[in-house]
């Protein structure tokens, strides 16, 4: 007669089984939902967005993560502020659109008025021994990793976040996320926890019987695939693939692309792991005819074919950088079994739509494999959800940074509870 | 600031007060809607369909009992299986139509692929430790009593139902429902609990202010209606109709179609009620004209006055086989104040619609009745939820079948608490 | 891992901090709504509706508190009956619209039949031993304060009612409601919590930036506004609103229009504050142009500049009274984040729409402001249930009566828990 599991939740977390899916509670409880919320998304650093969604000095972004409110500013020093969207008077939301530029931040209440930095500057009617200095906006801590947004809301943040930053930066430098801009946005809401559309990113074992459009240009060998050693079509396969990544990553190097896949999935706190893959078909980018997207070649690209650099961080984010655009993708939970997949696609600053890029060929292949991701993630939690479900088993030769996402969340979960 | 009620489940089952509805949270409380999936049609044999429903090997349908999908399918020699519709690797439902033909049952996540015993088959990249045996699909009791399905979540049934089976099939038999087709189905949402769309059905007590349709041909006397000794207008109707009665059960005994009231509504863990009653208009059938809907009547009926057999089943269904056609209505609850009413019309499996019957003749005196049933069992959920609602007496002439409906449960929950 | 808020209710309670909001569980706790529902809309008068709702015998209007769904009917003899609206056989809810006239209260479900005091009068087939005395609808305590109809759901209730009474009486009965009609009710579903509503309407801090409507005809003095005494413009305008105040009560006092302050809002068990205050522009009613809407003067009036006499009762009501018409608001909570905010427009029961009045006109300012308030409760409740809220601090100048409203929560609570 209660929503309480019968199995505590630290329980839950020491005995779960390596090599499988976590228990049913971990994707439908509230209670645990809550506690990823406060553990996970409130401990960690959370991608939110990319600097061109705040371009200009009083640009301002909105973002939800669980019940946190959060603005993201852009001072007019050029400097980014992140902090809690709710008036320090009568608990207003502050800003309600997704996006806004003003020059101050006004309540909409009784007009109480905040700098882009969040400081309070004006409140009417509040006497002589009211303080603004102690009702200013409430901060969050906010990175931006080479025009990546992060925030992290706990008040000491995970500080292994430097040492990612250092790693990643001269990989993700030369694409200058920041000389982009957003060409589209799509939110899509996925019918399962956020830890089923994370498992979901993680390995492209599914890939084959679901997105058409992606396996195009995508070599599922990118994705953790060991090959069976006892199949001789696909050791070939993989060994023709794995001399072609050879010979690209040298010339990417050379050319100032870094290639080589780095990371730590599953013991670092700031978990994350990076790498440039070749394309199928002797592609340029992730779209139908493989071919570029974009005329206008990000940053310091020089040629069309510097394949796909892949970069993933725990707990919700992963990006897709090709030398013409960057799609870039944040999950935020919604509720036990509902999530926001956010995806951004990035394109040169000064790309002009139906000049140097079609929008339909930029944003199709995502578009339509989040669809089929999507519908994917709603089966597995109708699944889990169900009576009869119990925790299958990882492929060892396909779904192991499915393990690797589970086992970092395991192990962030059991250090939240201690 | 809490959910659970101040009471709880087990002295509320100890204290319910014989010939009175329930306390409002057997109606209302979420916890007490768990047990009831739990305690109830979690150990029970649960009516969910008819063999003509999957009449041809490879033929799958799908139910929910509470958060159990289930899977019920046709082999190919025949055979009736139910299993869990979660796939044994990633969680994925199998089926998300309401029926489906298929060779095999092939998961949309990775492929994983079983038989339609629930074998798994073929599942790509597990590795030489992996074991298919263990991978089959989770099986569930199923069994066909003369054509009707009933399935047991419970690893242990009880046993009692072959009772019931043997009891009642002489009963059912000569309709011969595995010959027959689904005409029609209709699945209505009713906005209460399902015990109250239980209490509804085991009364006729609220059939004169609200059925006109039905009682075209119903006689309320059929319905457990205890006359009132000292009213000579309703003791003289009942000596007519019991008169009617005798002179028809006799027939229909001869003809081979067995009519005596049998069962145990209160007392049996497989609780039932079987009987054949007359028609009001010396009618045929549960039409408006009481007239047969359909010219090809059923199995072994060569007459088309053969009564209305009545079949009801704790805790979740009940039937009307007549000549012509039979009405089956399967209660399966979706929330504490949502319950799912799904009706089927059947007639003979050669019958064709528009030549042997027309479709709204057939159908619309119980699509009437069930919506007007629905609108009530609505309005006592309403009023069971309301502040001032204390359980309210059942009348000692008319609803003895509702008491003993709420018997049952009290007993079955007390059995499944202790 | 469950709903229950870390700190208890009476804890909270107790630790409240004076001149400040309440912590976030207050606005959003399911508990904190429940209690809120049994302890002060359970046990105390609540304004629900006004006599013209219910102008003749037969009469009869819904109503629901939380989840009390309550009659109140008017009898052959004028009385005024409130009870639950529960059958008391088998739970049907009695009358499922908002008005109604009728001879006898009639169920739908089995014809029960009870008078409009809510006596049974009449129930088939219940049997020798079968009472109907014991089996009357169950009464609610109801009163009439000049018109205005509150109802207590308590057995007992606060006993204070009577000097509310005594006191505000000679303010409204000039006015004469049981002589109004409605001319316009509309219900708005405000996102927020029902104190939210309420401390939104305790104060006109937030008026001059979102009220261009109502600030026409409204001054901000009127509603415990305390002067910046180092502001000259501000203590310029407030004197000579003070001056006016004067004149114009003197005259109104004299015409047998009571005007001055009265009231305790926070101390008394039943709540309240009445006063009578002038209108900007030199204005005659809440309309757009200041001028009165309604050509039939309403009850002893003889003048058309009446000023605004406005009355407030805790927990959930106010009204204002001009020469020509009513506006009278009750909130009625839904949920711990909705709150139906019911108002109601009324003219002199012989006033003909489109002759003496145009609806437009009448009902314009408040419809425009209410629609604001519910925008402004929405961002309200989005900010107290965000992650970064901490309760601010209320204006000592303008939000005094806010202050009191909390107070008298806070109280009230206690004694509740006590």
């Amino acid at each position: 007669m209660s929503d309480v599991p019968a199995v505590s939740l630290p329980h839950l977390v020491a005995r779960r089984r390596a090599g499988r899916m976590l228990e049913a509670p971990f994707y439908t409880d509230p209670g645990i939902f809550r506690a990823d919320l406060d553990l996970i998304f409130g401990r960690h650093w959370i991608f939110v967005g990319v600097e061109p969604d705040i371009a200009e000095p009083g640009d301002v972004m909105t973002v939800n993560i669980g019940d946190n409110a959060i603005l993201i500013t852009r001072d007019d020093d050029g400097a980014i502020h992140a902090m809690h969207n709710v008036c320090r008077h009568r608990a207003a939301r502050l800003v309600s659109t997704e996006t806004a530029t003003v020059g101050r931040l006004v309540c909409p209440y009784h007009a109480w008025t905040y700098g882009l930095d969040g400081a309070l500057l004006h409140a009417d009617h509040m006497g002589d021994d009211f303080d603004p200095a102690c009702h200013g906006l409430r901060k969050i801590h906010v990175r931006s990793l080479e025009g990546l947004i992060f925030v992290c809301l706990a008040e000491t943040p995970p500080a292994d976040f430097d040492d990612m930053a250092r790693a990643v930066a001269p990989y993700i430098a030369p694409h200058e996320v920041a000389n982009c801009k957003i060409a589209h946005q799509i939110d899509l809401i996925e019918e399962g926890n956020w830890k089923l559309t994370m498992e979901n990113n993680r390995e492209c074992y599914h890939c084959a019987l679901n997105h058409p459009e992606l396996t195009t240009s995508i070599f599922e060998y990118g994705f953790g695939f060991e090959t069976d050693e006892t199949d001789p079509v696909r050791v070939a396969q993989r060994r023709n693939y794995d001399a072609m990544v050879e010979r690209s990553c040298a010339a990417w190097d050379r050319a100032g692309f870094p290639s080589t896949e780095i990371g730590n999935l599953d013991d670092m706190v700031s978990g994350y792991r990076i790498g440039r893959m070749p394309m199928d078909r002797d592609g340029e980018s992730q779209t139908l005819d493989t071919r570029v997207a974009c005329r206008k070649l990000l940053g310091r690209a020089t040629e069309k074919r510097l394949g796909d650099l892949s970069f993933h961080t725990q707990p919700n984010s992963w990006h897709h950088f090709m030398s013409d655009h960057i799609v870039s993708f944040a999950v935020l939970p919604l509720g036990p079994d509902r999530t926001l997949l956010r995806t951004k696609w990035l394109v040169h600053r000064d790309a002009i739509e139906g000049v140097d890029y079609d929008l339909e060929n930029l944003i199709r292949v995502w578009r339509e494999t989040n669809i089929q991701d999507g519908n994917l993630v709603g089966l597995a939690q109708a699944g889990a959800a169900s009576g009869g479900y119990v925790p299958g088993p990882y492929s060892p030769q396909t779904e192991g940074q499915v393990e690797q996402f589970v086992n970092w969340y395991i192990r962030r979960m059991a250090a939240g509870l201690a």
